[in-house]
């Protein structure tokens, strides 16, 4: 199932090559968590993207993409928050490149819980706050901000993919909401 | 050496019954490390800030002080921010209270390198992004904005107060920079 | 609800001067989530601690301490590990002062979720290997061994004393687990 | 420069393919920083490992190798650890996936300051404690264990390859020691 977009810019691999890279080498992944936070640094809201699988079905995802030849982990993280929430979302990028959790999705069932039927992709997942305004791009249906609580509740957690909803759960807690 | 100025809400306790704890139990201390970060969370810049210790002596120092009793520590980081860099510093508190070192200072010196002969203090420290204007308060002298190489330049590591050079060259590694 | 054991060191303080002192300051602690690894690291099994609270209701919690002054939040582990673990759990302290938590214990509900009624606490909370042969202590009914599914069920959960329970999934989270 | 064995199991890749995907994607590593440690998880010693590079200099280096199609971190983590530290290492691998740092190696110079002329690479660095025998593999000369104050010697620093004495002065600050 794959909720992400095309990569607009597949670095210096045609799409097949990449396809078959796919099928033997980990790729290199970030992720984000977009959140509002009040001014004491507490998580007032999450920002959680709606989009079509594969499949047609609605499910919910955070910012992902991979990262390119060459390119540092900021970039990628700035590229990819900017191509899934717009040019004016203001994201402050994290301070330390060290991510809050390491996520290990496979083509399969393991015991990472997180999967990805496309590829082995091993993604460093961070929290970023956003201080502007948020326009999601075209496939995104919608970009939602829900409470902690609503985030956490069982039918909003039903609706990730992957796994995702494990990821989400960890932010909250790596921020200290969610006790 | 004390670097830091007087409390200005000691909480319930009366001066004398402070001074009298800080020489029975160890105190709950916050530290922040100031920065101003490029688009891309790169830090640019480091602030010092340079005041007269209890023999006169100059020495650079960090935002630092107590936390009360019943004040979360997000509460007690923007109180000291607030009180060292001014109302306008608009800084932007951690998303997670996970410091990214916790540094213990003792009366005398002792296999962590850090010291405060007034008390044993167990500090949490954070870098802590700063997007305003910064005025520091009367008592201390200066706030100096320094590139993260002259901070690690050997001069100023000198000119550091109770071992908080090694802390600053640790918030700057944890960055990424400084290598 | 105290569910923790009198400090067989009080430091320099008397049994009054502790008590007058935990409603001035916050005091200082440690916490460990003991646990059991595979050879790859991880976690199999959790180790949690029954105990009569203090009105006589049975309360699962945490290995957790006053760090004494003078004392390294290092020797406080140690210490507390040995308290309630006994002298053959082998526990493996952290190679890195740094918790994967910080937990802020109030006297009354607060955003923070976790209470605790005879003081406000801030406790660095640690993941502990233990390799060694565990003896729990006179005053703890129980060491529970569990794995990392039982704690996370809603049964378990229901037994933790002050909020603690959030402390061990996040623990589990942190560790990779529980997704 | 390359300072690492060839890799015994290159996934479905010939060496060709490997060579040519080197050029296009960001390749997944970890590194591991070797240590002993006290009773109280104060590091006694770091190991370093002693190579010749393509021209034939002696260069320290650290335990590091790439992350196969299919393979978990923590399976490459053990796998590079036996694979330069021999199989009786007794490696305690963390307990938590995040490293303490993401080190990005670049074929050019760039900001991060780690270079490696083969490729880029994205490597998740752990401090990994072991309790065994060490046996150094063939093509390493030597594995040295050093006191912190030698291995932030500047002679010492000198010797490592690619930039990476910074990450070991990086996970020394981690560790609370060459303050």
């Amino acid at each position: 199932m794959s909720v992400r977009t095309p990569d607009p810019y597949p670095g210096w691999l045609s799409d097949d090559d990449l396809r078959e890279a796919r099928n033997r080498l980990p790729m290199v992944y970030v992720e984000a968590v977009p959140v509002r936070l009040d001014p004491l640094g507490y998580v007032n809201e999450v920002g959680l993207l709606l989009q079509a699988d594969d499949e047609g079905n609605m499910v919910r995802t955070l910012v992902s993409g991979r990262v390119l030849y060459r390119e540092t982990i900021r970039g990628a993280l700035l590229r990819h928050m900017e191509k899934d929430l717009g040019p004016l979302a203001l994201p402050q990028l994290p301070v330390s490149p060290v991510p809050f959790t390491v996520a290990e999705y496979f083509p399969s069932p393991s015991q990472t819980g997180l999967t990805d039927e496309r590829q082995h992709a091993v993604a460093m997942v961070y929290v970023v706050p956003v201080a502007g305004e948020c326009t999601p791009r075209q496939d995104a249906l919608e970009l939602t901000w829900m409470s902690p609580e609503e985030v956490l509740s069982p039918g909003v957690q039903a609706e990730f993919a992957g796994g995702r909803g494990s990821l989400v759960r960890q932010a909250l807690a790596y921020a200290g909401v969610g006790r």
